[in-house]
């Protein structure tokens, strides 16, 4: 593992998708083929639990088992940071000491969400889980599923205090992330990463240390050589690449209004993997409907287009 | 208990807050204080484990203990709705169990939440609920906390599937409440709640059932009068109520922006009902903060302008 | 007129249509008729040139015809109110001055919209209209169409400084109109009128003092009926007319995804008014989409169902 | 001018600010000065009359007077694109007329605002402009304006039907910005400007022909260094400078709470535009509030960091 952790994490640090078995229990080896999928293509790391893992669909003995199976097969060999994602306080420290115990290296927290919470209220629940664990903590901004930005100041203010060692990206606001990466320029441990899938070539260009892409799921190499073009500063083929990942973006693009931007959009990533035998089941947790045939068979050919379809 | 529950469910039907110990567990004996105060009011039903009772914080076993305490103070004498509330499916239907296996007699469900869903989830999420527990269910409408509506199309077809006996309306949309009213005209068992504390005597004229509000915690039986007042159609009187509630609410807005809406609402309530010793403790569960002093005093004197403080 | 305007300005006041030939200029006797439609029907005043009357798709010659046709054939027997209705101050001010020349009553304003502005600004922004032309002014709070609510503090500072007579809301925001209505209690004489056209019977329950209906130009005297009965405070027959007039309101709900909100509203009340023969042409301003025959056979199903239907 | 107008639009094209007389006339010297700062930075073309230039608080003879004054001035050494903005279709037509007598050589159309509109409206809302006139047309778009997204599927079908020559886009959506840019990939001539003034490094290298930064009226010289930088693919020296220039936009965030956006950041532009002695009055169209005295120091403390105020 990186030895100068959390100070230097980088690269491409998937979201790892969680297969499932048909009744809804964790696939261990599909999840295995998954990680050795993304470890094999060169990530940097793994995010285990994340909005991407289906983590608020899973409950604690769920959890447990995914880092379980996630801690023993790599083995030390990158680092594994820990979604700890409910909706308040004193739940997100349960699911914390869990982690901790399964022997994560940080957490990725965010934001309480259901009932509405105050800037000053969010920083007193980063300081407690921080207080409680003591693990490396990144914060998590997605204000799409908890309602609320963690806005700069807020940010800069958890920083100062030691609460938080980076922070994952997932707003859309690219002008904010990057008047981040400019206010935070004095303090180069503070990591900031990207949750974008479309924007990454930029996101690099304006400060990002790493990306953490859903569609890393399904195409690990390509992210990790988008990275690596980044760090050369081959912004042509940084874009190239970037390119040709928008275009393998349209696996996660088939749903229709009967299915929600999770269904469409994990569920994509999932179908994908199940066609490209990373998974053996393709479904999503409950209420979330799968891709029907129809939408299987574009998934099917977007992988083709892509290069992506292993024929026997 | 009433006898033709839930095609008859009606009235004032509080969501019960939850007391709380300096350690964040559950205070059984101001937990049962509470309740007799309620009953004493003279309410119609309880609902333990709403937004109110602080029901996204609590974990698993809280919650068992919340309803054990409830079903065995009430015993049998006003029925017992529970909330039923976390992101999504299998995790609620699990809580769902808990309450049933704890007596109670009607579930309260919300849409999922975190993870964005279609209408079409959201009926499958019912339906998934309904066939596992069979309990009575009420749809609980409250897309500020869940980001999404229960629209009108999706409620009647729920209604038509048999899946959900009545409606708690927090949206805080009432033109859209009267018309899913005129919509059930020819469905009087299913129960129509307002989750308002401020137009309750307009639901009313509406068309509501009932309602559950969070102030009636405070000062439930002025909430029965308003309803008994409704029902003889005596609206002068039915007005001059609420507008009195509607001066005591302010126990619940004198929170500063340090404080989110639920630690100035929630938390107003519990310092409303601390200082007439109701309970012993007015904090929110973390990250919410509570009430300063002067903030408390600010609600001591509404509650002393509306008579509510009893001096030995 | 009204002897004591603006201080007992009351009841139903409806935003009068604006009947277009067919090459977009005012239809002179189309309106002329829907004046002496409204005045049979007992309304208790007019309001022309709101956002139902199509105002910011007519230029400053179009509202002068406007203006001019309507103070001849209202002569004085109801006061006459002129939206004046533009993207910013001294373009509203232009307005009002033609409106006080055409001999109106009172004005109503907006906030400025397009331009984002403060709360401040928006106080300057109605202190400008007023010392540049004096008319009593209508505070007209409208969200939907300028992005920015008219907050209780603001209106009660603008009504402070004597800038306004009153508010007309066209929100939505029920609670805050009654919140409203409570705090200016001790104000009699600011007066208070909704926008809603489906919970006129709640809005007076709570203290409005008047209502501006769009459906009332369909049916201008089952609202003054409405209102007679809020005013005999019999509210079983306040609620059956309002009940009634939900029915009707379904003319404004025949549009399909092509036409926008106002192509289905405000077209279909000039589709329900053409059917009646009281105007000429139902199409309006570009680029809204008319009704096509399919849906005009809808509104005519409504018209006939709900008895307003004359056939010779 | 450009020879090959408008399918090589392209550069730095700032939305020139409209500097006012204490009377809110056209200051005429100060407008003059201000285009021969422009040209003398070296942009590759103007656009008079967008939101920059305050138009919607500006009527026809004031906008006649603006495009009069720069095609004086320019005296076609760059291309000069008009906005016609205001709430509807033929007063955007109004505005079109007077825009092409006067001789630009392009307009810039957005959404109907005020009045919603659907996406089949906005189409007949372009095709009527385009009839009308015949100049080549910009989409302009500005949700935060107009409420309303200039849908990709609209855009290109607006494209395929010959009603458009490009996009403005200031909806800070940048991912969309991308998406379209890859779909526009095949038919070059369609001209994609973004309105940001911070990530036009980013939006160069994901495919913008052009820039409209609000910010170039203060620096042009940099924003056409960054467009040069950024046609070399020099992406360090390209980043460089927009890293500069986020620096100076502060000018644009000195306001307050009393301040609307647009009195922060068009008032900023204009401050410092005072300050270094291109307009000699700094205040803006009512209602907004002009910068105080500690405000404009603070935009000089800036100017002189960034090196921008000349002494004497």
């Amino acid at each position: 593992m990186n030895t100068d952790f959390p100070a230097n994490l980088h690269g491409i640090i998937p979201p790892v998708v969680t297969p499932l078995t048909p009744d809804f229990q964790v696939d261990e080896p599909s999840l295995r083929r998954v990680i050795k999928h993304l470890l094999d293509g060169g990530v940097h790391g793994l995010f285990l639990l994340g909005s991407t893992s289906e983590v608020v669909f899973m409950d604690a003995p769920q959890r447990r088992e995914v880092l379980r199976i996630a801690v023993d097969e790599v083995a030390g060999r990158v680092p594994l940071l820990a979604g700890v994602i409910d909706p308040t306080t004193d739940r997100v420290i349960a699911h914390a000491r869990d982690a901790r115990d399964a022997g994560v290296d940080g957490l990725v927290v965010t934001a309480p969400f259901y009932a509405r919470t105050s800037q000053t209220e969010i920083v007193e629940h980063f300081r407690a889980v921080h207080e409680a664990v003591g693990l490396p903590i990144m914060a998590y901004d997605i204000p799409v599923c908890v309602q609320v930005k963690l806005e700069r100041p807020t940010l800069r203010q958890m920083r100062r205090e030691g609460l938080i060692v980076g922070l994952k990206d997932s707003s859309g606001d690219d002008t904010n992330f990057r008047l981040l990466a400019r206010e935070c320029a004095d303090d180069p441990e503070f990591r900031m990463f990207t949750g974008s899938e479309l924007m990454v070539d930029t996101a690099f260009m304006v400060g990002a240390h790493g990306c953490v892409p859903g569609l890393g799921n399904v195409d690990p190499a390509a992210y990790v050589a988008l990275y690596d073009a980044a760090q050369r500063e081959d912004w042509r083929e940084a874009r190239q690449i970037q390119e040709r990942l928008i275009r393998l973006f349209a696996v996660a693009l088939q749903g229709t209004p009967r299915t929600s931007a999770g269904a469409s959009g994990v569920g994509g990533f999932k179908a994908a993997m199940r066609l490209m035998n990373l998974i053996t089941h393709h479904h999503m947790n409950r209420p979330n409907l799968p891709l029907n045939d129809q939408e299987m068979e574009r998934v099917r050919a977007i992988l083709e287009a892509e290069g992506l379809m292993v024929h026997a």
